[in-house]
């Protein structure tokens, strides 16, 4: 554990990356930590990288399948490629969390690499695929934050909701790439609900926002629909964790009652990821899987009990946005908007 | 003050009153307590009920009322009965909390009664007619439980939001008091939103559900949304603070998500209050009044610091429901399904 306390205060070409492969293990700043503390750890095998998946110590669809890909390098170092094995780490990887779809797509394209491996150049594959994806998932996220830039351009208020920076994907993020390249081009505002049960808004898109010196208000994330429909609003961006092939969208949740306050309002709701997070094996979002967290999480707000402790909770991680309320699917290779099977056909088809 | 600890576990009838007048002050729980310590602390003069209400000490927009109108009697009490000082005293109450109808319809019943009464007798008209208050709000309770568990017969899982029962208005409450009729007549199970920023649903509302021995769950706000649309829930029943003239209805933010939820899904989203909250001098709810509330309550979550210190923090206390989103109005006079300025102005001029 290497630790630097008082996140807050560093400055932002400071930063420890989100996740770092050191050339035997994988270096992560502890996402649960942040904002009051930063703390890289290492971790130095698959079962380790997996559990700090589950605990949400790297999170972020596009940012646990780069670490899940060097998860499994790691494996096929470690099992020095008995492909069994390999499968057994896949599995656990995979299970980590089930709702966003760059996770077992990126344990997927390692556990192909090493297939189509040489007898003794397994780990050697896997490690080198393992590294496309994260150089693959960096440049997406360049590339979707110039065409969602494109999109809103003029638009300066913008609604987001948990985190989609630089800790929850390659690159300076998804949405928050969007506004990062908004940003530079005039003034934005960015309003960040909070997202309860683990605040990631609070969290983690403040911190990442003072960094960049860009504007911003905390709000609950009850408050989202009302400040949409006074007209405080010009833009609702946010990620995803998957989409489906009729493009459905699933992301953490409060996401579809952001989208219906924006269809109400008439205003944009932007959906930004890399083509990874894009599943047409799922026909609609009723296919997605969501994950149902311990209700220990609701019962808690920033460690502290909210009520009587043996209260029963419901805790679904993530909801489910109809195809419908998004304005815009943006990606790497292009912009659907709105998505529709077609669309996110051509997307996948595109060089 | 008067504290009994462990509120959890004391019997549902050795509850202590929202409010109680005393003869000569008034006893409140402190809510802001609840539900780990049971405090009943007393107010002595109209200052007092102002600086609890504003504290929300003492909170429900019917309960306040009945606060306030007490508030009054002792300031009656106190001035002896010169109005000039009892005008002061109202407007000190009134600009306690903004949005809540019934604290200045309270307040100026009492006022009313005042200029009414002989010289002399301006104290006892005071007390006398916030007694009456008191009384009218606990009937108004019996009366719309009745008819909205009429309304609502046969669903059984039931969404609200905020707390809505005893502890916020008259007898068992506005909404809650419709889920105690309908859990007399069959199964319910209530779905209890935690209500951030100051946790009403999850510290108030589990509390006294618990009493009730009425079956729940608590979720976080934005999982709302997503339950309703996955068919968990039959109908969302919440209070309200203001209605206008044509039935838009200002109640604790994130109520508008909900309705947009409930009404994309198709189940019906019921609002229960007594006359008392409804205000006709306001023709639509773009004109209620809508608390800011300071960021420090966003900043943190059950006592915790969610967040750096020094973050922007946007806290409106409440949000606007267009009437055309609430199917159902229900109050002790009658039910405005859904609300119109017709029906609303039959509701009140009837017996």
């Amino acid at each position: 554990v290497i630790s630097r306390v008082g996140g807050g205060a560093a400055p932002a070409t400071g930063a420890d990356p989100a996740v770092e492969w050191d050339g035997s293990r994988l270096r992560i700043l502890d996402q649960t930590l942040l904002p009051f503390r930063e703390e890289v750890i290492e971790l130095r095998d698959a079962g380790e990288v997996a559990a700090a998946i589950r605990r949400l110590a790297v999170r972020g669809a596009p940012l646990i399948g780069v670490a899940a890909a060097y998860g499994m390098a790691m494996a096929a170092r470690d099992t020095a490629g008995d492909m069994a094995a390999l499968d057994q780490a896949a599995d656990a990887l995979r299970g980590a969390r089930p709702t966003a779809a760059n996770l077992a797509w990126a344990v997927q394209r390692v556990v192909a690499a090493a297939r189509a491996a040489p007898t003794g150049g397994v780990p050697a594959a896997a490690l080198a695929e393992a590294a496309a994806i994260e150089a693959e998932e960096e440049a997406a996220s360049a590339a979707l934050a110039t065409r969602g830039a494109d999109l809103l351009a003029g638009a300066r208020r913008i609604l987001t909701h948990c985190n989609t920076g630089a800790l929850a994907a390659g690159g300076q993020g998804t949405a928050l790439a969007v506004v990062s390249a908004l940003a530079e081009r005039g003034p934005v505002e960015v309003t960040v609900c909070e997202t309860r049960p683990l605040l990631q808004g609070a969290r983690l898109t403040v911190w990442e926002l003072r960094r960049r010196g860009i504007a911003h208000r905390l709000i609950v994330d009850a408050a989202a629909a009302g400040l949409i429909a006074r007209g405080e609003i010009d833009a609702v961006l946010v990620g995803c964790d998957r989409v489906a092939a009729n493009g459905d969208v699933a992301n953490k949740v409060g996401t579809y009652g952001h989208a219906l306050a924006a269809r109400a309002a008439g205003i944009p709701m932007v959906v930004a990821c890399p083509t990874s997070s894009i599943d047409l094996s799922l026909a609609t979002g009723a296919q997605i899987p969501i994950e149902e967290r311990p209700g220990e999480e609701v019962l808690r707000a920033a460690g502290e009990v909210v009520t009587l402790p043996d209260t029963l909770c419901s805790n679904p991680a993530f909801d489910v946005t109809p195809a419908e309320l998004v304005t815009a699917l943006v990606t790497e290779r292009g912009i659907a908007a709105p998505p529709t099977g077609e669309r996110l056909a051509a997307l996948l088809d595109a060089p």
